[in-house]
C-alpha cells in the first residue's frame, strides 16, 4: 500500500484516469489507490490526489464544453477512466442552476441569487453523483456487491446505480426512515435492511461488517470507496462555475451532513482556480444545518475546533449525522474563506420548503428547506452580504419527505359552478 | 376569428414563432390563433398549423443542436417566441433516452431497446413539458391565472410552473389522488381545488366553468389552451430523434390516457420527416393502456372507430381518462402505422414498475409499469418486433405512486455483525 505501487495502478487503461494516489489529509502520506480509506500511519481520512492536465485552460474547458450533459463531461478531473461516459450508468449531474430572482426579492438579494437545484438527478438527490464515481471505483477494484450505510438518499441512489450496472446491492437505514425513501431503495431489487438505531448507528455497523468476512469484497460507497465517493461531490463546484459562465460565485449556501460535500465543494472550486478555469477570487463558503442536529454550527458558534457529537432528533433527516467526519474541515472551510455555519428550526425549514416552491416552482426535500432558511437566517445576521452573487444548493426532492410539509385542497366540492360559488371560491 | 386576423396575431415579435393559426383536425378550417380550442363549424378540436423554417435542414439542425439543453432548442418548431428561453420557465424537456441492454435482454429484445425517462423533468413527468408552452400561450394572450383538471401529474406541473412565473393558479382533481401528487400539487401554493368524482367530472366542470364569469380570464391549459399544451408533447418526438441521432425509431410504446400525447408524438414524427431532419422510413406507435381504464385498447381489439366511455377503476390513476377525447385519432395512427393499441392489468403494471427498476435502475410511475407491461405483451403477442429499434416511454415518476408498490426491508435488525448473520443475511 505504499507509494511505490501506485505506478501499478495507473497503468495503461488508467481506471482511475488523472489520479495518481491517495494522501492523508491530516500528515500527507501517500497510498496506492486501493479500497482504503484511512491513513495507517495517523488515522487521518485519505483523499484523492492527482496530477491535473494542466497548462491548456482553454483546451480543457472546449473539452469539457464538448462532452456529455451529465457529470462525466468532467471525467478529465474525476478518478474514473477516459471511456467512462460509455458504461451502463444513471448519468447524474449538470443538473439546472436556477436563476431564482422571485427568491431573491423576498430575501432582499441584490447581487444574484441561484439555486443549484439537484433534484433534477436520477434519484432525485445529488448522491447519485458520489455513488457514480464509486461505482467506477468498485469496478475497479472488482466488487460485485455495492454497500453503503445511508439516512436514505444514498440507499436510493446506491439501489439503482447498482441495478442499472448489473451489480448485486446490500444498503442498510436507520429503521425509521420516511416511507418514500424506504420504498425507492427497495425497489431497486437489492438488499435493503433496516438497523434498531440512527445513522451513526448504522454507521458504526457498516465499519463493523468490513472488518468481518461477512462483508468481504463488498463496496461500501461511504467507507471503504469514501476517497472516491467524495470526489463525486466535486462536480457541483465545477457546474456552479460552469454554469455561472466560468466565473466562481462569491457565496455559497451548502448544507452539512458529515461535511463531506462542502469540503468537497472547496476542494473543486480550488482545482477550477488552479487549473486557470476560473479567475482566482475570494469566495465564502456557508454552512446549513437543523437545530435538532447542528453539532458543527454549534462549534463554529462557540470558537471551538472539535465538534461535539449530539442525537438527532429533526425532520431533516437526510442531514441527521449527529457525529461528523468532516465536521472539523467544514469549520476550517467557514473560517478561511470568511464563511459561517448556522442552524435553523423545524419549523424555519418548512417555511424555506414553502418559500421556495412558492417562489421558483422548486419542491425541495427539508436538507433544501434548511439551505434556504439558513439563507434567510445569515441575510437577517448581516453574515451574507445581499449585494453579491449567491448560490444555494438544494440537494434533494421534496417527494422525499413528504410528511414535513401538511398541504392539500383548499376545499372539496361537489363538480359543479354552483359549488365552486358556494365554496367562496368563485 | 376568421383567418384575416391571422395576420394581425403574427406580429413583429411574433408571440407564437412559426405557428401561424389554428386548424380544425376535422374540417380543416382554419381560425386565428387565439385562446380556443374546438371548431365553430363541427365542433372539431383545433390544432396548431404552421410556416415551419423548411428548405435548410442542416441549417435547423445546427440551430437545434447549439440551443439549451431543455425543450427551448425546438423552439423554431413550437408555438413559443424566440426568446423562449430567456423568461423564467422551469426550463423542462431534453431528458435522457437511456439504452436499456439489461431490460432488453430480459424482454428479448435484439434490435435496441430505449427507454425515454421523463421522470427527470422539474416535476418528474412528461406535463412539464405541455405546461410549459401552454405559459407562453396564457402570456400572450394576458392571463394570470393558470388552471387544469388533472389526474395529479398536472396539477404539480401547473403549479411549479405558474410559481415559477409568478402567475396566479388554481387547479382542480379528484379528491382521492395519491397524497404525493397531493402535496406536490399544493405546495407551491396556488388554490387546489378537489372534487368529489373521477377526472371526467372534473374535466366536465372545468368546462363549465370556462363559461361562466367565475373562469373569466383564466388560462385552462388543458381546455381553451390546449391547442397550444398539445404541441408540448411534440417534444418527446424530437429529442428521441436527436437522441438517436436524427434517427427515427422504429417502434414507440406510447402510454394513452386522452391520447393527446401519442397523436402529437405522431406529429412531431412527420415533422422532422417533412423538414428533412430524418429520413423518411416506417415506425410503428403502439398505444398502451391499464385494463382498468381501456376504452381506447377495447375499441381497437374490437375494430371499431368510436371508442366507448369507461369509468376507471385502476392504480395507473394518471392515464385513468374513461372517455379520452383523442381516443379516435389514436386508433387512426396505430391502424395507420401498423401499430396495436393494448392493455395490463394492475399486477402486471407492478410486475412493470418493478422489472423497469430492477434492471436500468429507474423508478417508474404506475404510467411506465403500463408501458412496460404492455411492451412485454406485445412482444408475448408478436405484436412487436424484437429485432427492431424500440423506444418506451417513462412518462412519470415512482414517487409520486408509491402505494402502488409494497417494498420495504428485508430485515430490522440490531447494529451488530452477530444480529446480522442471525437473521441469515451474512
Amino acid at each position: 500500500m505504499a507509494v511505490q505501487a501506485v505506478e501499478r495502478a495507473v497503468s495503461a487503461d488508467r481506471p482511475f484516469g488523472p489520479a495518481v494516489a491517495l494522501s492523508c489529509r491530516e500528515c500527507g502520506e501517500r497510498f496506492a489507490l486501493g479500497p482504503v480509506f484511512a491513513c495507517t500511519s495517523c488515522f487521518g481520512p485519505l483523499e484523492v490526489a492527482y496530477e491535473l492536465p494542466a497548462g491548456d485552460p482553454e483546451g480543457l474547458r472546449r473539452r469539457i464544453e464538448s462532452g456529455p450533459a451529465n457529470l462525466w463531461r468532467y471525467a478529465p478531473l474525476l478518478p474514473v477512466p477516459a471511456g467512462v461516459a460509455a458504461e451502463p450508468n444513471l448519468e447524474p449531474g449538470f443538473t439546472r442552476l436556477v436563476r431564482a430572482d422571485r427568491l431573491a426579492r423576498e430575501l432582499g438579494v441584490t447581487g444574484g441569487l441561484f439555486v443549484k437545484d439537484d433534484s433534477g438527478n436520477p434519484t432525485h438527490s445529488f448522491k447519485d453523483r458520489v455513488v457514480a464515481v464509486a461505482v467506477e471505483a468498485a469496478r475497479a477494484f472488482g466488487f460485485t456487491t455495492l454497500s453503503c450505510s445511508s439516512t436514505g438518499n444514498l440507499a436510493g441512489a446506491v439501489g439503482a446505480a447498482a441495478a442499472r450496472a448489473g451489480l448485486r446491492s446490500c444498503v442498510f437505514i436507520p429503521h425509521d426512515l420516511e416511507a418514500g425513501k424506504v420504498v425507492m431503495a427497495a425497489v431497486y431489487g437489492g438488499d435493503l435492511v433496516g438497523i434498531e438505531g440512527t445513522y451513526d448507528d448504522v454507521n458504526r455497523f457498516c465499519s463493523e461488517l468490513i472488518g468481518d468476512p461477512a462483508g468481504e469484497g463488498w463496496g461500501f460507497v461511504n467507507v471503504n470507496l469514501r476517497p472516491y465517493y467524495g470526489e463525486g461531490s466535486k462536480t457541483l463546484a465545477y457546474e456552479i462555475c460552469e454554469q455561472l459562465g466560468w466565473r466562481l460565485p462569491d457565496q455559497l449556501v451548502v448544507p452539512v451532513a458529515s461535511g463531506s460535500q462542502l469540503t468537497k465543494i472547496d476542494k473543486g472550486l480550488r482545482e477550477l482556480v488552479a487549473l486557470g478555469l476560473v479567475e482566482d477570487r475570494p469566495y465564502r463558503i456557508f454552512g446549513a444545518q437543523a437545530a435538532g442536529c447542528a453539532p458543527v454550527a454549534r462549534a463554529f458558534k462557540d470558537g471551538h475546533d472539535v465538534v461535539r457529537p449530539v442525537r438527532p432528533d429533526t425532520i431533516a433527516k437526510s442531514l441527521a449525522i449527529g457525529n461528523p467526519a468532516d465536521g472539523p474541515y467544514v469549520l476550517d472551510i467557514a473560517r478561511r474563506t470568511g464563511g459561517a455555519v448556522e442552524d435553523v428550526t423545524d419549523e424555519e425549514v418548512v417555511d424555506g420548503i414553502r418559500l421556495l416552491a412558492r417562489t421558483e416552482g422548486i419542491f425541495a426535500e427539508t436538507a433544501g428547506g434548511v439551505t434556504v432558511g439558513v439563507t434567510r437566517k445569515l441575510l437577517e445576521l448581516g453574515l451574507l452580504d445581499p449585494s453579491l452573487t449567491t448560490v444555494v444548493l438544494n440537494t434533494g426532492d421534496g417527494l422525499k419527505t413528504l410528511d414535513a410539509v401538511s398541504a392539500g385542497p383548499r376545499a372539496v366540492i361537489r363538480p359543479s359552478v354552483a359549488a365552486f360559488r358556494a365554496a367562496g371560491l368563485g
